[in-house]
């Protein structure tokens, strides 16, 4: 039993910020931050996240009547009764028996809640699985280690279960103070490690789930990795044997949104990712964790 | 399908306050509190939720070996990343493909992350499912209206996937400003409105879950309740025709622990609720939100 993605999008945000706003004030370089990231802009706004999520999810027009389930995905939301799940199912309007819940598995989350989704739904039913993250709120914009990386970002999409092939991969393991969020503090990460990680965990992740369904790297059609660093991703890659040209990413733009960064990247290539393909995904980030999916669209 | 509870445990703080703490602090006086309220005492901790959920986890002694699930419910953690579920994988040394996420729907979230590991399991598997509340970091301690109500907590249960009866109803609804909070802020609610919602939608609710199984009142064996406010339990036990012996409350030895309050009845009772019994459970509170579980234990 599978999803389909009915609709998806993204929220535009308001303040735009290139690299050379943090050479301006941090002892770093424009290019050293595109040469070690891949990231070129990142956007930040001063909307606070129950505004972001009623401005993004009025951006979904598809029907909702069948709809059973919202899950919203954030580590950063300051909001925290009532939840933006049920702020956002007030604001479209859905029925009142929907289940609504705010799940925090930082930068897995949204891969996390589509698996929830896939299990929760009978056949038919839909779901609005987003993200909303409000990073800012959370960064050290004098430490160039973290500030470089992150921007804010929301982006969803509503999916239909099915029939078709949809398997998972998760994977908890030790997290060692490697990347942490305490209230009140900001992101503090051990870029080192968590790249160490990545790159192990990851492509094991997905390799397992190809086994399960002796799929090889020539029979998968697209592939959406979290958007964290573009040295992690075609390491990742690589190691899969898989073409880059099956990859999206828009990690330049949008820079490392969380949860965020796959709901923005199907949003940004929703018309490119057809019916019947074969289609993986995996979140990975503090816990450290990883959460992977394979499924055809 | 549904879940048989394997294990319950809760968590003792250490810090006890009986209403004559609020007397000689507010203009309020203690029997007024417990005419009020049913609460008398409640616990508060100086633990920080990681603390809390370490504590808690390693009072768990059953097999974990087919543990595939462990979900954290609380709105009021300041731990962001990690999550709090991870930190309990990583506590009690279960496997690291576990499914590890933090879930927020206030008070009704232990409900939900029961619904959530009932549709995640596959028959014979296992989730540890927990609340950690530290809910006064939220607490304005000047407000008479507020403070006398809530109090810190952490409870959970092991559970395994069986074939019994286990069906659930939800309910969103809109939230008009009844019961918030924002980081940086502390609890604000409207009291009233908050009880007109419970007593009128909590019953609808759990009528509906026995109307759909065909039970009478008389066939129903246990009942928890979301521990708020007793008059609010009594009207709904009224309003269902079902004997308040056989309601668990403890409300008035912890107070309202929000997600906390089931799990710790539950484990305060854990001996008395048998196999095969018929249990309805009924978290509620922010969203505005009814999760409710009609199942056979």
């Amino acid at each position: 039993m599978g999803l389909k993605f009915i609709e998806s999008k993204n929220l535009d945000l308001e303040i735009k910020r290139d690299n050379l706003y943090f050479e301006e004030r941090l002892d770093t370089s424009s290019d050293w931050i595109e040469k070690r990231t891949g990231i070129k802009t990142r956007f930040f706004t001063e909307l606070d996240t129950e505004e972001m999520t009623k401005k993004l999810v009025k951006n979904f027009k598809s029907d909702i009547e069948n709809l059973d389930l919202i899950i919203c995905a954030s580590f950063s939301t300051k909001r925290r009764m009532p939840s933006l799940s049920s702020i956002a199912r007030e604001t479209i309007g859905a029925n009142e028996n929907v289940l609504c819940l705010d799940i925090n598995l930082a930068c897995a989350g949204f891969s996390a809640a589509l698996i929830l989704a896939e299990k929760y739904l009978e056949k038919g039913r839909k779901a609005l699985i987003f993200a909303c993250e409000k990073i800012s709120d959370y960064m050290d914009f004098s430490d160039r280690s973290t500030a470089i990386l992150f921007g804010d970002g929301a982006a969803g999409v509503i999916v239909e279960k099915n029939e078709k092939l949809f398997i998972s991969d998760t994977k908890s393991l030790n997290h060692e103070n490697t990347l942490n969020l305490y209230e009140g503090e900001t992101i503090t990460m051990e870029g080192k490690k968590v790249y160490r990680f990545a790159v192990e965990e990851v492509p094991k992740s997905l390799k397992k789930l190809m086994c399960e369904s002796d799929l090889k790297p020539d029979e998968i059609d697209k592939i959406i990795l979290h958007q964290a660093n573009y040295r992690i991703i075609n390491s990742v890659l690589k190691n899969l044997e898989i073409d880059e040209d099956k990859s999206f990413s828009n990690l330049d733009v949008y820079g490392n949104t969380s949860a965020a960064t796959i709901p923005i990247v199907i949003a940004e290539n929703f018309e490119k990712i057809k019916d019947g393909e074969i289609l993986l995904m995996s979140g990975f980030g503090a816990g450290l964790s990883v959460v992977s999916i394979l499924m055809e669209c």
